[in-house]
């Protein structure tokens, strides 16, 4: 029984199939050459970047000798034309002409004439290239550090007004200690400064500028590399021509920042969808950041984490695709290296969409303080405070303190009670110098509270961290419109 | 020296950077959650697959009468109407309606009404999207499978053309023994042939079908799954409802066929640019797959070569992204599964690219058989011809031949002449045995020819090597136009 | 202040690394080369399969004339003292003798002169090496197989056991509908089954003999190469020399499968981790396979569940390694393929040591089945219920059914119920038609029960579908001792 | 035919495997769990580090009252003890004691009793492993620091030596313009820099110390954060406790910035296996580094560059593995960051082979300047210089430029000469401006001259940078001995 004619159909899917895929390259040779040649459908995204380049190579020239101040004025105004017909979605770009260099560079001859020839002077698309793509990759780190502030400050806020939530503090998923809620949170913002921290000396050391590496060789022409590196705020010019063409580094550098940023986000979203997890019950995420269904209104799917949690794939996949195009190639330019674009561009839109997603989500969400309480003071979770009062009243050496305690938890669990319910007997009968003092440590507000070292979860300690980062952080703007 | 005020530029970068990314969310959380939640941007090339998977269900569920034969008519009718709007480019996607399965759902219910919302009876979007991917992924496969039955083709036509034609064999990159040409290019049928019995085998093994599995547990509808499959030429229904939904198992088996399949690409195409570069000079490639420059109009860049070789870290990249993924998910379905998709339909096209580049290279490539023979005779390359006729003729063990035949090349090489070039007398020095016969095994096509051994390169097997092969693949049609 | 004396620190701590690493190599080149290239530290332990690809070697020689048959005999006589040297650990290994192959027959011609030294005729490391690793990759097969066999065996032993306990049914790790805890292992035992299937197209795929491609291009002694596939089990020889020597898909292909397989374990063991964290309750697991601590003798700490998780990064590590060392390598073999070996040992040891845990883990742990029965029926866990009634016997549209059900949740929500607690007052006012027949659905186990549809969670689907596997299992013995 | 009698030999296989891979749990759970749980077989590498950090924390706690002083002087001279045993290979590991941390705290007990039992006060085994593996990585990164600053020496001694040796300069693997060598061995040295920076920056950053954060929480101890983070010469402890026990950042970072690195010795091994290979003989290595074989002596297989280049796999296999851990980790502490060590301990000894082998081949090769200088002359090399040339000279717009000298070069290449051979006429009738001073640029020395821009390839430019960098980088010892 078929659809269509039974017997046919394993042949005509397969047809089918020949159609949508062989069928792309029916005009030979020269339609595969383009569909694999060209990258003017991904680097189109870099024509800013371009004109930059060519706006300050030509300030050079002119600067030099080697074209005339007029011809500069011909081709600034040429590139401010075509920046306008770019931003208002009017430019004709061609595949047959590649990429947005040759593009924009096709253009302003056909608009401008012999000054426009005069722009490639001492340049090669080597190391025009390298040089848009390191101004694009700059300007990406300096969206993506805003926007990592902006959770920070966030999460800051956030763990400020829960710096006394009790919680409990998990290792390997089992409740071990009570923490605050605070504290929690803040851990991220140390996560997220480190990757902060990376960014910027992913800048730092990107920021020389390959423009006058020419081809491979350097240049016989008078040219300024240091007038060039200024004018697009580059710290210097690159040493080494045939390095300049061929480094991807500062690529590859990002993306393994980027890939530790979103192993970082996967492990927010994974506590995330736990704590929305009805056994769990930590928080609730608000409706613009969950997808209900019209049957089921109350259910609230964290699809926003979860995608940020999948989003880590997308960018350690981007990574790995990089270290691979680079592995074992050639000096000095080599067309493999086209192939470092759009892992770029994608694992920056993935960054970008998981700040923007946990910031929203860190913000919008509420806490349930009642669960967090509940299940922070459930599990023997102060017993280390008993094991720690008998060390610090007692003198009892660390490891028999922590025997002591855990036949104290034991009793506990056999009798079904909570340590703070074990009588002063029961403890004696363990470790005759136990006083009543010891009750005193059994709460989870007074486990938190004591927890006074550096880094340490007491309350005062989150708090004043909090503040401090948000001081730091200061006024910058917010990302997500408020 | 800027070129716009000094001072304030840093500034302005960071704000441009901000707009630019941040900007994008400037509407809020909602607008956040729209773009990093709607996949209709990616998954709407699916539109064929959702279409038949609906038709195939509706055609069951009027079958066992759950809704009516009208109903079903109405429904294929609609759906007929909407596969012709969206071929035609005139489907208004809407990024609200966040999928290609609701964008059709919707425009179904539009269209004709009460029928339309029937549609979704005993199916849930879960099984729905999991069986149209799985359509998608097996098409794909049809597809490419074709194309290396193409390379296949081409490669085995070459290799007959060039049974005979010697090129110097290599290990570690160094001359090691003649082989012939033709017998290299077999060596890549064989590698081909294995990547088109792992897509076969994926192909078996993802043949099952998930529609009736609905949201994750089945249904109570007395649905007949058979029916389904069958109408979608799957080979059954999958057997665990929770399993259907959760299971990417054939996306992944996929990509991992399609990155062995692509490494295997990535060494053809590192031969093809090494046997291009001057000092080798093996092969010529056609204009159609190299590029010049204006200024070098004799160079030929070979760019398809390096972008084939370049595309292996993509597919690579894939693989890993949804390996990441999937990882540590629980059951049944999660969100973190709709980032399957870009990843394979990415490695899909690289790989499609990339096989029909390579088809065409092969097909238009012109061999240098004057300067592949020249090397193949060079550094001695017939050694172990002597070896093997002391063993043979002179029965020495095989390891003392081995210690005779490097004290003559090494007496060659202070000599500076070829082994060819010694005389009995230098020859009989080392081992008093040696006759004239010796001279018969040191030529490169005496050597090539004694080869005889299943699988050897002499030119009788690799002559019949290719015949099999083509004779096994057929009359199938080639990709390529032509 | 410091340990030591404060200012000379820094240096010190420097010079100490110095002295760790580059006095390794402080003998200078050779002892760099020998480190580096050296292989018999991890390669010693396919000691068995070549032996084995010695003995076939030798048997075809001798059978065909290439050697007598007296030298078969001491070269076979040979072998076996050298393999009982290794068993009992008496084997001289060197470094200086590089790896297995020249260690062995270095031995071999120790012992017994000649002949040992007759033995490498018509073959070479290259096609040895690839025959042994091909050896030693399906005996991996063959073990893990049967490991993952005896996995599925338990899977559906201890889902027989729960074929009818009910346990929430997850998406997002939301409730979404019961299902039984049985239904759940199951979906496991089905990833499994395409585990083995993987690894058995990998087998087959990888059954055929390159022992007899020589160094890359055959050989002139008339040697039998069916004669040696046969006597070591590979079901045929290889069809190309080249590509014999330069081959490693089989360890690719394995190392994907492994991959994938891993991916289902780390999502069994995120699920144990979770299912083991209090919140949650579902399971218990024995003490076997958690840790304690002294101070907490209650806690529970699923280390072998988090180890199995983190395992899958190891493999996955693995198969990326051996990708990137095979990308872009030129025919025929080149030493970058010995790194080969490592990756494929580690994560075969990850494997065998993550199905060991699981097995123990699932045979042994204890399921909570009134939490998982309680969490079931939370959450209007059965709303889609209310909405097929609507369908199935007041013949609303589905799409309509759905919204009718939206609106009857949200009313139970409102007043703080369920939705049996609903009057049917409060149904007609959303919907008229309902009668009393509803309430039938509204149970967990009512709604379990309907799921009838094949694969879907009724318990008899269930019990049928573990004892269907279990029958194909059959009577295979048990890897972990029981 | 067989070798063992024909019909049960696959079933003595598959028992075989069984016995080989499922025998090693015949024990039950406890030896699987041991198996997959212990660390001690690759964690014993840190016991200096641990060593250090316990003598740091005793010295805390002695400081501020916690322990007595005697106290102190015990566990500080027990732990010296341990070390020599370690050191002297007389330590008695156990695996049942799991990690290095409980051998070495149990064996203190056992040797100082009660003193022993108190070291352990306000401590974990979390932020001690966290603080043990931060010492580590950083010896790690100084060791590794001080071995590319050898290969980059190195590489600049033999730089300066061929300043001025002419050899092409590829793009695409094809001619494109005359470089030095130097220059291009420079190329590395700049690379290398980036590396050093990267490992100097993740340094810094991981340069915090994690003990004092206890399990999870901190502590209610007084303890002196900065006192231990001072003695073990860490610039301040870290903020956060959660955070500092469940961060793995500073290997993820060193990981990354290793796979970076091994890429670039990739691409330098790449090139030493290219210009080894006979028709392009670039260089010589010497005998160290390269195997031949006893046949063909004269044969030099660059060995050492393939395991560089195939070493670059295992580095990036390991940070996939670590990002693929990490994914998706809940807080705190989870075992799954046991599985850290093993690909960061891989790694870097992978980094270091690697390093000493590039060391000890770029010292050792030898430079075929003939070959390179025929080669850098060949190809039409210097029609950039007449481009060049007719800007400069005739200021002909470099568009146009590029095109005169296209069919310039053509026209040489139809006559089959040089463009140094074309006539004055021939020159004119493309462009008749053209004079006899053209002539002077189309020498390779004159081209390699001319490019004087910073960064390019003079010959002066080249000595400069690499006296700049001998300059910078020292007296600092050479690594491999000599």
């Amino acid at each position: 029984m078929s659809l269509n004619s039974q017997n046919s159909t394993e042949t005509e899917n397969q047809k089918n199939a020949n159609v949508q895929w062989g069928g792309r390259f029916a005009g030979g040779p020269s339609e595969i050459m383009q569909a694999i040649n060209a990258s003017i459908g991904f680097d189109k995204v870099m024509w800013k970047q371009d004109i930059a380049g060519s706006l300050a190579h030509a300030a050079m020239l002119a600067h030099v000798g080697i074209i005339s101040k007029d011809d500069e004025a011909t081709i600034r105004k040429g590139l401010a034309e075509i920046g306008q017909e770019i931003a208002a979605g009017n430019f004709p770009f061609s595949e047959a002409l590649e990429d947005i260099h040759m593009n924009i560079e096709a253009r302003l001859s056909d608009r401008i004439g012999e000054a426009g020839k005069r722009l490639h002077t001492a340049r090669s698309r080597n190391d025009q290239v390298a040089t848009d793509f390191r101004l694009w990759v700059r300007d990406a780190i300096d969206g993506l550090d805003q926007q990592i502030a902006a959770l920070m400050r966030s999460l800051a806020r956030r763990a400020e007004e829960h710096a006394a939530t009790p919680m409990p503090g998990f290792t390997h998923l089992q409740t071990a200690q009570p923490v605050t809620f605070g504290h929690h949170l803040m851990a991220y913002v140390e996560m997220l400064a480190r990757d902060r921290g990376r960014l910027a000396d992913t800048r730092k050391r990107l920021n020389e500028c390959p423009l006058g590496s020419a081809a491979l060789a350097g240049t016989s022409f008078p040219i300024d590399r240091k007038m060039t590196a200024e004018l697009l705020h580059f710290d210097r010019p690159t040493a080494n021509s045939l390095d300049s063409v061929s480094d991807r580094d500062f690529a590859l550098e990002y993306l393994s920042a980027l890939s530790i940023m979103a192993m970082h986000l996967s492990r927010m979203a994974e506590e995330i969808v736990i704590w929305c997890s009805s056994p769990f019950s930590f928080i609730r995420l608000s409706d613009a950041f969950t997808t209900g269904s019209s049957i089921m209104p109350q259910k609230r799917n964290p699809d926003a984490a979860e995608l940020v949690r999948a989003k880590t794939g997308r960018i350690t996949g981007s990574l790995v695709s990089l270290l691979t195009v680079m592995k074992g190639l050639p000096l000095a330019y080599a067309k493999d290296m086209q192939e470092d674009k759009e892992p770029v561009f994608e694992a920056t839109d993935a960054a970008a969409l998981s700040l923007a997603a946990c910031d929203g989500m860190v913000r919008d969400m509420t806490a349930n303080t009642t669960q967090m309480r509940a299940l922070a003071g459930s599990g023997y979770s102060t017993a280390t405070d008993i094991a720690d009062w008998l060390v610090r009243v007692l003198k009892v050496p660390f490891r028999t303190a922590h025997h002591v305690t855990g036949r104290l938890v034991a009793k506990a669990e056999e009798k079904g009670v909570g340590l703070a319910d074990l009588t002063l007997q029961d403890m004696q009968a363990e470790e005759p110098g136990i006083t009543d003092d010891i009750y005193s440590v059994l709460s989870v507000d007074a486990s938190i509270a004591s927890r006074t070292s550096e880094g340490g979860t007491a309350p005062g300690n989150v708090s004043a961290q909090a503040q401090r980062w948000l001081k730091t952080l200061g006024a910058e703007p917010t990302t997500a419109g408020q």
